[in-house]
């Protein structure tokens, strides 16, 4: 950020009054400008044995299976974002039934939201950000070919629970460390 | 928003390509400034039978009651701004239990977290965004006192919640209509 979107003049990175963080203040306007994480919505949209997934026609991660998932927009509730996503990337028509996790993104400032859902029907297709748009067994799955680690997680976890036929909430956060991108239960990581 | 902030030109509300809504767009150096709601992430600090609040010093609504709870920051997990802003509102340290309410509020872009937390010891006190931090029973909650309509349902729901020893995750919308301020269960708003 280099200039004011309020009166175009150049701000400057230091730390406002009554504040305890560097902020990008406009010094002409006063105005202080605010960055704060996104949330990404999305839904796990299933049918019998199945799930749906979506091949990106976008980057990053083209040509990655990925569940319908992206950015809530002003205006929207979460459930809301996660339904528009899933209209959007798979031409699909869900039924939200709860929230099914929560996961962190500290190092790439996003927190996703993702719900449980049911596919109403079989008419889908790939919309403008998808080549593709399948159903998958569990054992269909292309797990090498997840885009995002939140994804994997979120696919483990769906099956792991529906295993045992007992959904719960999963909470915690996903941070890449030097062995890769880990997930952390709960509110496990460290400060 | 008026101009760029990359490169300080004026920027047009359009719909871009690829896009279905309008953006704030650089035409001059091409950045879709986009915008979305924030997260607010606090806490219900409990000690015993009683739940701290603080009264609030700043705007808005300065002089009521709330629980510690403000905007999550860049870098942050949801967990970690819940402890933050307890600190820095009540100078209090509590420990995370887990995630007991999520409030999508589509009119304010806002998204609540909301977690369950214990209160490691008395030593709290008003911190600079706070005039008072103090403890209260079921009984003694200030009702007509608190500063929003989220703190008033983390609070019906904790208590409601306690009294059956059954504590659950809350999840729905807040939203302004003619009747006022109303709670909308689960994915229950209407599109």
């Amino acid at each position: 950020m280099n200039y004011c979107s309020s009166c175009g003049a150049r701000v400057a990175l230091k730390i406002p009054p009554d504040d305890n963080r560097q902020r990008h203040v406009c010094d002409s306007c006063g105005m202080v400008h605010y960055q704060n994480p996104k949330i990404v919505a999305g839904c796990i949209p299933v049918w019998e044995d199945k799930v749906l997934l979506c091949k990106r026609a976008i980057e990053p991660r083209y040509g990655y299976w990925t569940l319908p998932a992206g950015f809530m927009e002003l205006g929207e509730t979460s459930h809301h974002a996660a339904l528009r996503e899933t209209l959007e990337e798979a031409n699909a028509r869900v039924r939200i039934i709860n929230l099914f996790a929560v996961f962190n993104l500290p190092q790439v400032n996003q927190v996703y939201l993702m719900f449980n859902s049911d596919l109403l029907d079989l008419d889908f297709s790939a919309g403008d950000e998808s080549l593709e748009v399948a159903l998958f067994t569990q054992d269909d799955i292309p797990w090498e070919e997840l885009a995002f680690t939140t994804i994997r997680y979120s696919l483990k976890f769906f099956f792991a629970d529906r295993a045992h036929n007992n959904f719960r909430l999963h909470t915690g956060d996903i941070v890449r460390n030097s062995a890769g991108r880990e997930f952390l239960e709960g509110a496990a990581t460290k400060y």
